[in-house]
């Protein structure tokens, strides 16, 4: 909200207006749930905010489509039946929720929500403040949301300057992937664990997991769903890499586990037996380093579900013992409980190996208007390994 | 392992052995797992123990067969194929194990194992030191394995002697369900929660729970199978009794965690779908007072399972966003954490509660020749509220 003590006075409005180049009003894509559980994604012409002291206006050049940007963007549609209208500058995308989608959406019927959780761009206006003012001009990563837009309001504090040279697309996935996996070490680290296994292994995540456990010396074990995927990862460097498709999958997953002498896991998959899979194995890795107890191995086993490739439910069949866990984790709440100061220092890392680490890479650009057609729609809400898509609000970015 | 250093001298031995009335040798019960996946209780003749300086041997007079009994003593046992062998004296009971209790009891196969882990009778030996002799003549509640038997060997520090004019059978269970429960109330407080959730909550376990609750002050949602099981514990003073079994539950349920806040639950099921539901109603409890998020309420929601009634998979629909945790609970890896002094304080508890917060009742008592027949395993294998029997190896105990 800006209040009228913020607001420059008299025309100063429309000198800026006219002196920076941006327009009054831009384009913003919002997502509507409906109450006849259909869900809508459509461009909407929003007023370019003006900003406060200590916040700055991004042109927006380049925001990816992550995996959790989609439950928000279609919130569970069924995909098979997407139809498109409107216009072409401003098309409109519909489709029907099925009754498990529409009920888990009821929350937000009604409202019109912008989407995208993070994106990188120039700093075309800043506020009165030296932190803002310092910014302008300046090529930075933003993430919290509404990134999906040709403006976007940004606090001057929560802008990452992306290093010399570096542009939008390169800096545009500089939060939500680089930040999960050093919160996935970081998680590791302090709930004492020493090495760590992942799901879904040969994703953009799971590939810059491997570099920084690479770069950290941790033992990773990577659960991967082809001979494709073994190949992919192998190819980069890592050790275990594990096909959940083949038949010796339990035994393999339980030697790299005795190896690596992992007992956390991060899965992006959610449901079916996978967890459950896990922690019978790290169960059978650790019988026999410790006296038989009928509640099993003394040492806590935990999985942290991440993401939900897989909507069906989470099936645990217990042959593990008592001590194991299997919770949700997300990110935001675990940088509140991290504190400031580890907070800083990720993103120093992530700013420092931004093209390199914590790069990712793009199966390909889309404008506003192609993100809102029915074959892109199908293309990004697949979610598979080389499948990520950066959506370009102000045309093709570098 | 007595060392010759810790024997009293010569003759003392036998001087001992005459004096005090006990055996030379007498019967301990008996599990053993064989290589062709059978389980046999057997009653085993063995050397009464000769006491360290700092332990003593009690005279076993009763033992609870707790839920968490069955495990080590039927190993998973198909209980409708129950034979019986031996003689009147030493019978053998036999069952076979289905595949899947059998892998699960492999670390076991060959060994003969001791049983029964709590339980309470008289110090008839004791050792040179002073908090041994102290014990001499005592009535005393022990907890750590091994208590189907006539004699016990027992460190003197770990006897909880019971109050005056308190018997055997009324101490026999001064430690696993009153210490479970206490280890509850404490891991809710620990973990900043503030109610809590009971399933099978008319239990033995479950009543002491509530009545604990009660006199902290401390809302409790009990959570039971039947009509007459909500009046039983009603008639205790419980507040919030549903029965899962009536169409309405789930929304009972969600107004009594609305009216409760309760974010925690202890469940002693295990499989199927009931921890899932409690996470769902919890979500839906606190949908409305928190912003909405995709992501679900930002509260963490934890059910620890720390009993397997129903051995199916336990099935989790996620539908309750990520802040939530399902995990294996165990009474000894909590009290390690929780010290030296929480500990000792709710030993004290316990033991100036026995009668009455803490009292168990039983369905009878079994000796040893007794709890070996097929009708008596089946009866106490049943897990069912108002079935818990007392093992009294040396003839009937008050």
């Amino acid at each position: 909200m800006v209040t009228d003590s913020q607001l420059p006075a008299g025309n100063q409005i429309e000198e800026l207006r006219v002196s920076d180049d941006v327009p009054v009003q831009a384009l913003q894509l919002r997502s509507l749930v409906t109450d006849t559980a259909t869900v809508s994604l459509s461009l909407e012409l929003v007023d370019v905010p003006v900003p406060g002291p200590d916040e700055v206006v991004v042109r927006v050049a380049a925001a990816p489509i992550n995996p959790s940007d989609l439950g928000l963007l279609l919130a569970g549609a069924d995909l098979a039946k997407v139809t498109v209208g409107g216009t072409a500058d401003r098309p409109v995308v519909t489709a029907p929720l099925p009754p498990a989608a529409a009920r888990a959406a009821a929350a937000r019927v009604g409202e019109s929500l912008p989407a995208g959780n993070e994106g990188a761009g120039t700093v075309v206006r800043a506020g009165s403040s030296e932190a803002a003012q310092q910014l302008l001009g300046k090529t930075v990563a933003v993430a919290g949301g509404g990134m999906y837009a040709q403006y976007r309001l940004a606090d001057a504090a929560v802008c990452l300057v992306l290093p010399d040279g570096v542009g939008a697309a390169a800096g545009a996935s500089a939060f939500v992937n680089p930040m999960t996996v050093l919160g996935m070490v970081e998680t590791m680290r302090a709930e004492g664990h020493s090495a760590i296994v992942h799901t879904a292994a040969a994703s953009n995540l799971g590939q810059m997991l491997n570099r920084v456990c690479i770069e950290d010396g941790i033992p990773l074990v990577s659960i991967v769903r082809s001979a494709e995927q073994v190949r992919l990862l192998t190819g980069q460097g890592a050790e275990h890499v594990l096909d959940a498709t083949t038949g010796t999958f339990m035994a393999d997953l339980t030697a790299a586990l005795k190896a690596t002498s992992a007992t956390i896991a991060f899965d992006a998959i959610g449901g079916g037996q996978l967890a459950s899979r896990i922690l019978t194995c790290m169960e059978a890795a650790l019988s026999g380093d410790e006296p038989f107890s009928r509640y099993g191995s003394a040492t806590h086993k935990q999985v942290y579900i991440y993401g939900g490739l897989d909507r069906s439910p989470t099936e645990l069949t217990r042959g593990y013992g008592m001590a194991w866990g299997v919770s949700g984790w997300l990110l935001t709440p675990f940088l509140r409980k991290a504190g400031p100061a580890t907070f800083a220092a990720m993103r120093q890392r992530v700013a420092a190996g931004i093209t390199t680490t914590f790069a990712t890479s793009y199966a390909g650009q889309l404008s506003l208007q192609a993100a809102l057609q029915p074959d892109a729609v199908a293309a990004y809400a697949r979610m598979a390994t080389g499948s990520k898509y950066l959506i370009t609000p102000n045309g093709p970015a570098e």
